[in-house]
């Protein structure tokens, strides 16, 4: 049976989405579409959904009955009103990141999961789905011993005058600190960010590049560093030492070239193209569960320790070296 | 618009194929199923794509009317009259490789599609389909200038007993004779096959390895290492030297560990593994170019001149290290 | 012509020195030898420099006409005494680490040196003459752009029960604070200790792994992994990240084995075998420089700051975590 | 006691090997120069070895009673008088390659060390002595299992017009032919040429690239491209293929760079950088035995060798890809 997907918010990355579920994935078709721009979802129907229905707003799609899936692509202030309504239809979520704009934003939705009784949404944090970390997990099971440390940076060439200090946690971190939680299966207890001097790229407003300092309940020790103006690539690195051995994320494909004196491997330059298999695999992984009318993803819970996690970083980040607490709720039983 | 395939043969290539048409891929749906052996059809149809008719024969599926388009993954000697009969009903075609049994059977293939007066048939040669031989041509054409020579391998753990000198050529070797075809874009002219001593896990009615060299219209040397008991993995290897320098086909993914006093990184030991994510692709081109009456893929020509190309190497194997001459008549514009 | 060297204290070092100097390099001969042990210096006389002659004390080698510079490679505590009689005596002296065994000692030496107006001291800080590291400056000073951070690891399969945690930064730690001091010209301002939690092989004494975090006065930022029950081997790792870019000190030569499903590379186990190579390039540089009467290579002042620093990561092991300032007296003109 | 050394040809090498044995290495000293140019000689001495006695022949040179030993570094249709009157002194002799300008030259030589009696000749070969081929050679023999195929390649960015085809063999080839025959333990029994079309960049009297076939005796096949024009840097490739594995060449150390966009490692472009270290183990190993009155590298009968080998190559280039037999006479006892 095809899975009938609403899909709020028809910018850039809902019809990214759109187009997947209509041209590359099996199992679900697009049936709605609403954006607060309404020519931005005419412009998706016309070129990807031809039989979808144009809703004026994200309520009215989300209870429409022929749907049976939300996607939320919209502005980040506008998720939390979105996923709940979801939550208060009964309808599976795919929720592009932030979840909420706020930590009580994401504990709203927790808590309306949890009083729904069982698991509706999925938050896009699609480094869970890429191959290099699933095998990197793997391999810390299967090989490494228990983890001790990590060492990690993202790294991008160069960002806009717009990206400001407490962007390099929002918008870059945040997905070290989602990924690692899973990676590790373990949470956060503290939080540190450290300062080199400043990149002569770095804008006026922001302290580019730094290093984020993480502690984990077993007592693992990840160093981030983050660095968005490192001028020659996108590049995402991440080493695991566990008790009997190493283990480090893949390098993306990349032809080996010797030419001009040099044996050279390109290196992405756009963040877009570093993951994009992955985005695939995710939207897949929502179709199968919400076509059984639930969720199993990276869950509200992740979203909530992502958000929860990210207030600490940004505290930290004007802490001066000082290590600032990450302190979660109990967990619900709804997510182990 | 959904189309709908009839697949004839369901062993373990068309079950898989089925698979990836049902739960994979956008766009298709597999409608009716034959095999010489019901009982394979019927379980087919049961785990995969139960609401598909089951077809007595691959004749009568072809005929079938509801079927739009067929999937040929029968026993190879059926290939010729089943290709052959899809073509007489004007209907796209997959199908795996070989062709057809013998060259003269693929020439047949061939002039039935001339006669038809457009492509309807695509060769399940993947490799093409495979991102790093992608990239590995991209190289190519943009960096290492015009090619000279090919250093390649095909590496194998093991064969059975079953396993004698010719196959090393239609079994193993047909991969690279293909896809260096579609590399270099380029056609061959001459092969010859040289032997070291034989490996000490090669079978009695098996001479393994040997080194096979092909030469091309454009000058091209190429030389094939085919080990097929070399023991530690299965392992693809090609290098392209061209003017300016050259480019090497990447190695499949795999997690660099430190563990042992070892820096380690797993080989691949199942050929199915290796281009396992390129079966995806190559159905989904066929299901885009099926949709609109045709076919874009590997053609019958393809085949053919790997047919004939097959068919000099195994005279080379016999040849006392003497170059075969390769003669291919002159390409039909059907395939320009 | 050639220099007559005299070698005080004849055990591992000293003899593997002595070795160096009467079979390896040119331009130098062993002339004298001193050991607490006389036994000892019987021995490398014997096996290696039979016309050398013993004396009774390092004061008295030290002071013989025939011996134009000093090795000192007796225990630790004596190096001070032994380095500042060489002063005294006008003679140039190699002295292998710890220069003294505190920061103060360190200090009169190089008062010592600086009352006496010229360089005479060199201090075995072989990893200034590792071809990788010397690549790695230069590779920093051509193409990263200027430094802002190093990662940096120490790993070292296991120790022995002796091994306590100080001995993680003057025995272990300690090269890094050197080499790092020369590779990126700058001086350290504070150090910082962060723990994860135990490994479960660190013995009861010891806190191992730990990550030392260093700051230089250009702003470099320096994480430091030193983790010596690390199991799978010997290990030393560095990446600077520069304006432009990253460059990483290249591995020890290993053959590329493909062997059992692995692309395997061995990694060294034995610290020893490590840099090697450098103690001759190390002492060659001795030999050349002391043949003119002085010294070039890592100085008293070298020692006196790694000293200090040193100090400073100590205490810095029990502070939590917090930051330890580094405070460096202006440095002498001599040193610069 | 220190091994006297006299030096015919004080050209570029005969020069380079001077400052070796005054400058860098232990054990021995060059006492006598000559060169057909005597201001050749009189340069070398006054800038490396002022003690040393011109003579105006090298037949003088060697008959002079202080002179030990013997290095040949003259132009190479001399070294078969010069090494034969070494012999004929009972003189070590190392002499740089060709050991003569036809395989009967270097028959003659052979059959006088044989009548001597005790080895006296060590030749140029200096591959043997480099770090990465040794440690090839060991990994072959502990973890590859028996060699059956080797694969390499010999890359020349650029050649000047006097390089002619043969040159290919005799200047170029030989490093291989000699170094694989010490690898592999083994002799050949045939040579092969193959050609695909010529480069752009190949010059008029210039077939290049080539792909030498060798057969050895144990049943090895070796494929060697030889690329002199291959433009983008100078590169030594070797692979082996063995029962359990296969092995290969590491590549020279060089920085890890990330830059631009690109992982990149700098490839030499210069031959003379590529073995540099190697030169300075050959002639400490020719030292060593030297002093001991005889020689232990690459022997005459090595010489012999590689040029009968040579010889078969050059006829290999002419024979239309067919196989060239190489036929040694019985080796004499001394050589095994």
């Amino acid at each position: 049976m095809t899975l009938n997907i609403g899909v709020i918010g028809c910018g850039m990355i809902g019809r990214d989405h759109t187009r997947r579920i209509q041209q590359v994935l099996s199992g679900a078709q697009v049936v709605a579409l609403s954006d607060v721009n309404r020519a931005n979802a005419e412009t998706v129907r016309r070129d990807l959904a031809p039989d979808a229905t144009l809703f004026d707003t994200g309520e009215a799609l989300i209870a429409a009955p022929e749907v049976h899936a939300v996607l939320v692509t919209s502005w980040g202030a506008t998720h939390e009103p979105y996923v709940l309504a979801a939550i208060a239809a009964g309808k599976p979520v795919f929720c592009e990141k932030p979840l909420a704009t706020t930590s009580e934003g994401a504990r709203r939705i927790v808590e309306a999961e949890v009083a729904h009784g069982s698991r509706l949404v999925q938050v896009g944090f699609m480094r869970r789905y890429d191959a290099g970390y699933i095998a990197l997990k793997a391999a810390v099971q299967q090989h490494t011993g228990a983890p001790i440390m990590v060492h990690a940076a993202h790294r991008n060439p160069a960002v806009p005058e717009a990206y400001v200090t407490p962007m390099a946690i929002h918008d870059t971190l945040i997905h070290e600190i989602d990924v690692f939680r899973w990676l590790l299966d373990d949470d956060y207890v503290s939080a540190r960010v450290l300062y080199p001097r400043k990149a002569s790229r770095s804008h006026s407003q922001l302290r580019d590049p730094q290093v984020v300092v993480l502690e984990t309940q077993k007592g693992v020790l990840i160093d981030v560093e983050v660095f968005v103006n490192c001028a020659y690539g996108y590049d995402i690195q991440c080493e695991v030492v566990g008790e009997e051995g190493t283990a480090r994320l893949p390098e993306p494909m990349a032809i080996d070239l010797r030419l001009g004196a040099l044996r050279q491997n390109a290196i992405l330059t756009d963040w877009k193209d570093r993951f994009v298999a992955s985005y695939d695999v995710e939207l897949n992984d929502f179709i199968a569960a919400a076509s059984k009318g639930g969720a199993t993803g990276p869950s509200a819970w992740d979203g909530y320790a992502a958000a929860v996690t990210s207030d600490a970083c940004v505290q930290a980040q004007e802490s001066d070296g000082q290590a600032v607490a990450i302190v979660l709720p109990v967990r619900p039983a709804l997510y182990n």
